[in-house]
């Protein structure tokens, strides 16, 4: 698939504490659930359909990793903003609750826990944000807490 | 790269707290790191070598799923057994220290802080990590507090 960097015009000041955004949604396929696996966690419950079968998960399902990073496809596309996005120091809190397997379709939301301007670079803030992931059932299967630092409006 | 599946065989009760293991290094090739970038976390400054020479890091910084990845790389190989691992419910303290850059290497260090068997299911235990990742400057570039879930020995 080709980069779909985001179009989206967003500073600080547009994610105050309490909003929430849908970041949409995105399909799990079953040839990138195993070439992810293969290179970055070859187990056999993620890379080989016939073991996944015999395994307590019952079939392939899609490393952790992989979850993660289709959350980071939607929120860089549908959320953070090339304009004012400076990355993130880290997350806390991430859970894997179900498993996520190929075929489904996982939607994303994120609520805005907490905005603050930071007092040594003024020119930044930060914003802590819960980060979730439901599958087409409307069951939650991952979930996240994460900082993001984000350029104030109108400052370069 | 093919799969490298772990011929590891390791159970829950060769986990002991305290006990430290080093899971070995892996390269950080720009292809690929370009490749997750536009895949999974399209920002300039991942995916657009001029835009990131621009940006506050100077040039292109891996995603940091990406360093999570590979550190997941070297967990699979090197730490977990497939006769044992039975997944994780998620972590913790996940903190991209540093950037990650094209050209690094990345070597990978697990320390088990605590091994308990489940009360409920006597045929497994849950181990507390820490893991963490260090350049070939040795600095701590990423470091994370993981739970593993490990079939116990001899049980089926």
């Amino acid at each position: 698939m080709a980069s779909a960097e985001s179009s989206i015009e967003r500073w600080f000041e547009d994610y105050p504490a309490g909003d929430v955004f849908d970041i949409g949604s995105i399909e799990v396929h079953e040839q990138e659930v195993l070439e992810f696996a293969r290179r970055f966690d070859p187990q056999p419950f993620h890379t080989d359909p016939v073991a996944a079968a015999d395994s307590h998960f019952g079939g392939i399902i899609a490393s952790g990793w992989h979850t993660a990073s289709l959350m980071m496809r939607l929120l860089a596309t549908n959320f953070l903003s090339p304009a004012s996005s400076l990355g993130s120091p880290g997350v806390d809190e991430l859970r894997w609750l179900r498993p996520v397997r190929p075929g489904d379709v996982l939607r994303g939301s994120v609520t805005v826990l907490s905005a603050r301007r930071s007092a040594s670079k003024p020119d930044r803030g930060l914003i802590e944000s819960r980060i979730e992931m439901h599958n087409q059932h409307g069951e939650l299967v991952f979930s996240t807490r994460a900082v993001s630092l984000l350029r104030c409006r109108g400052i370069v």
